[in-house]
C-alpha cells in the first residue's frame, strides 16, 4: 500500500505552501476562493483524508474527560479514590461527558499515555490525582494547555492565593478539628490522636486539625503513630489503651481507627470513641464513627472548575475560579 | 452558515449514485477510477469533510473499550466490580488499549449513551456488567455486531454449551464448596448456610456449593436467610448462634459474615468459623476468611476472549472461545 499523503504533498500538488494548505484545513474563510478550490482538489486528488480526520479530531470536542486510575491497592481506604470516579462518572454524564479511563505505572508512563490521548484529540480535559511536589504531569498540561484539574492540592505553595493550576480538595484539617471537638463534647479531655508518620501533606493536614481544636480546649493528650495497617496501628496503642491513657482517639484514617477499636476490645474498653477518616463501608459495618470526604461534592467542584456552575463544554477557570475546598462531614455513630 | 452536505449531496454533484459514494468512501478499490475521481472531485467542492471523519471514525480502531460504571451504592461488596475496572484498566494498557467509562440510570439510557458511542466509533469493543433476564443491551451489541462480553453469566439458558453471546464469570458454587469443605474439616459438621432470599441467579448459585459440599460429606445443617446487610444478618442468626444451633457459617457475601461475626462476638462465641465472599478490606481487617474472586483473572478472561491470549486488537471470539469461568480462591484466616 501506498504511503498516505501529507499536508507537505497536497501544498506540492497545489502549488502553494504548507501553511496555505493549513489555513485551508483549519481556517478556510481568511484563503481566497481560487485557492481554496485548488488546495481541495489537490486533498481530493491524493486522497488526502486521513489527516483531515485527524484535524478535526483535534478541533472538535470529544465530550471527554481523561482519568489516570491507579493500580488497585487494596485496603479499607481504596475505596475513596473510586468514590471519587463513580460520582465524576455520573455528573459529567448528566453534562453529556465521558471519562476516558487509562492505566499507568509511572508518572512517566502517565505523561506517555496523556500524549497519545492529547495528538488524538480524545479528551477536552484532563483530572489529575495523587499530585506530589515536582509532579511532571502539571507542567506538561499547563504547557499544552489542555484544560486540567488535580484532586490535591499542590502542597508547598500558596495554593489559595497563587494556585500553579486548577485544583479541588477536601479540607482535611477541618474534618480532623469537628472530630476532635465532638471527641472532647463526649468524652474526657485526653482525645489523642493515631496519625501516620510525619511528611505526607494529606497527614500532615490531618494531624493539625486535631492540634488546633486541642489548642482551642486547652486540652492535650498523646500522639502516635503507625503505618496505614489495621494490624500496625492495633499494636501501636495496644498498651496505652490497657493503660487507659486516651478518652478517645482521632485517627487520619478508617484503617488506623479499626486498628484502635480492636485495640480497645481487646483491652476491655469496646465502648471507647474512635474517630476515623474516609468512611469506608468498612467502619460503617463496624459502628465506628468517621470523617465523610464526600467524594460527590469533590466531583462536583472538579466539574465546576472545567466546565463552569452548570456548562455542558470545557472552559476552565469561569470566573477565574482557581480551586475548590470541600469540607467534610463528621458522620457519628 | 450553511447546511453541512450530506453524502446525498455528494452524489448528486458527482452525478452517480448513494451506494457508488458510499463504495468511494468504503472500498474504493472496487470503483472505476474515472468515477471515484468524479465523486472525490464532488466530495472536495462541496467540502465534504465531516462525514469523512466520521466514516474514519467508524471504520478506524479506536483502542478502547467501553464499559458502564453503575452508581457508587456503597456498602461492603461495593469494591468487588471497581476492582475488576481497575484491573480490566491495568491489563488493557498493556495491550495498548483504554477504557472509556459512561453512566447510565436505567439500560435504556446505557443503551443511547452506547449508541452515541456506537455511531462516533469510539469503541472497538463493549463490556457489559450486571446483566439479568431479557437484557435489552445483549441484543441491541449483538444486533450492531459490535464485540462484547459480559461480566455475569446468561442465566436461565444452557449459557456453555450453547452460549448467546461471550461471557465472563467467577464460579460461586465452587467458591461456596470450598468454603464449605473448609469449614467441615475444622469445625463440627454443623456447617450453616447465611444466604440472600431465593431468586437470585448469583445468590442462587452460592448456596448451591453449600448444598453440594454438606450433601457430599452427609452433613446437614440449617439455612438462614437476610438481605445484604450488616445488621439484618446479626440479627438473623443471633438466637440460633446463642443457642449453639452452627458449628461454622458460611456466607453468600462479606456483608453477611460480618453480621454473623458481630453475633457470635455477642454470643460469647468470638472464634466461631464464618467465612464470607468476596475477599473486601472490610473482613480482611476483621480477620475473616473470605472467598477470594480473582478480579484480575475476570479481567484477564474478559480481554482474552475479545483479543485471544496476546493480541492487541480486538478480534472476537479467538478460537471458538465463548466463555471463561474463573475459579475463586479460599482465603482462609
Amino acid at each position: 500500500m501506498a504511503k498516505a499523503p501529507t499536508v507537505e504533498d497536497v501544498a506540492r500538488v497545489a502549488g502553494v505552501s504548507r501553511q496555505t494548505v493549513s489555513n485551508v484545513l483549519n481556517t478556510p474563510s481568511i484563503v481566497k476562493a481560487v485557492t481554496r478550490q485548488r488546495v481541495e482538489s489537490a486533498i481530493a486528488e491524493l486522497g488526502y483524508h486521513p489527516h483531515a480526520a485527524a484535524r478535526m479530531l483535534r478541533t472538535r470536542r470529544s465530550s471527554t474527560i481523561g482519568i489516570h486510575l491507579d493500580p488497585y491497592a487494596g485496603g479499607v481506604s481504596g475505596v475513596v479514590l473510586d468514590r471519587f470516579i463513580h460520582a465524576l462518572t455520573e455528573r459529567a454524564s448528566d453534562r453529556g461527558m465521558r471519562m476516558l479511563v487509562f492505566a499507568a505505572r509511572t508518572p512517566e508512563e502517565e505523561l506517555a499515555r496523556l500524549g497519545e490521548i492529547y495528538d488524538r484529540g480524545e479528551v477536552d480535559a484532563v483530572v489529575v490525582t495523587g499530585t506530589f511536589g515536582g509532579d511532571p504531569r502539571t507542567g506538561w498540561l499547563s504547557e499544552r494547555k489542555l484544560p486540567f484539574v488535580s484532586f490535591g492540592r499542590p502542597w508547598g505553595v500558596d495554593d489559595v492565593a497563587e494556585p500553579p493550576h486548577a485544583w479541588v480538595d477536601v479540607d482535611g484539617s477541618a474534618g480532623t478539628r469537628a472530630a476532635t471537638a465532638h471527641a472532647l463534647s463526649i468524652a474526657g479531655p485526653r482525645v489523642a490522636f493515631l496519625g501516620w508518620p510525619a511528611g505526607s501533606g494529606t497527614g500532615d493536614d490531618r494531624e493539625r486539625g486535631w492540634r488546633e481544636a486541642m489548642a482551642a480546649a486547652g486540652a492535650a493528650a498523646p500522639r502516635y503513630t503507625a503505618v496505614d495497617d489495621v494490624s500496625v496501628a492495633r499494636d501501636a496503642v495496644a498498651a496505652a489503651l490497657a493503660a487507659h491513657d486516651a478518652d478517645a482517639v482521632v485517627c487520619a484514617s478508617d484503617s488506623l481507627a479499626i486498628g484502635v477499636h480492636l485495640a480497645a476490645v481487646a483491652a476491655g474498653i469496646p465502648r471507647l470513641p474512635v474517630i476515623g477518616f474516609d468512611n469506608t463501608p468498612a467502619v460503617e459495618a463496624l459502628g465506628i464513627s468517621s470523617v465523610e470526604q464526600l467524594p460527590e461534592q469533590v466531583a462536583a467542584g472538579t466539574l465546576e472548575l472545567l466546565m463552569g456552575p452548570t456548562g455542558t463544554a470545557v472552559t476552565p477557570h469561569p470566573d477565574g475560579l482557581a480551586h475548590v475546598l470541600v469540607t467534610p462531614r463528621l458522620v457519628v455513630r
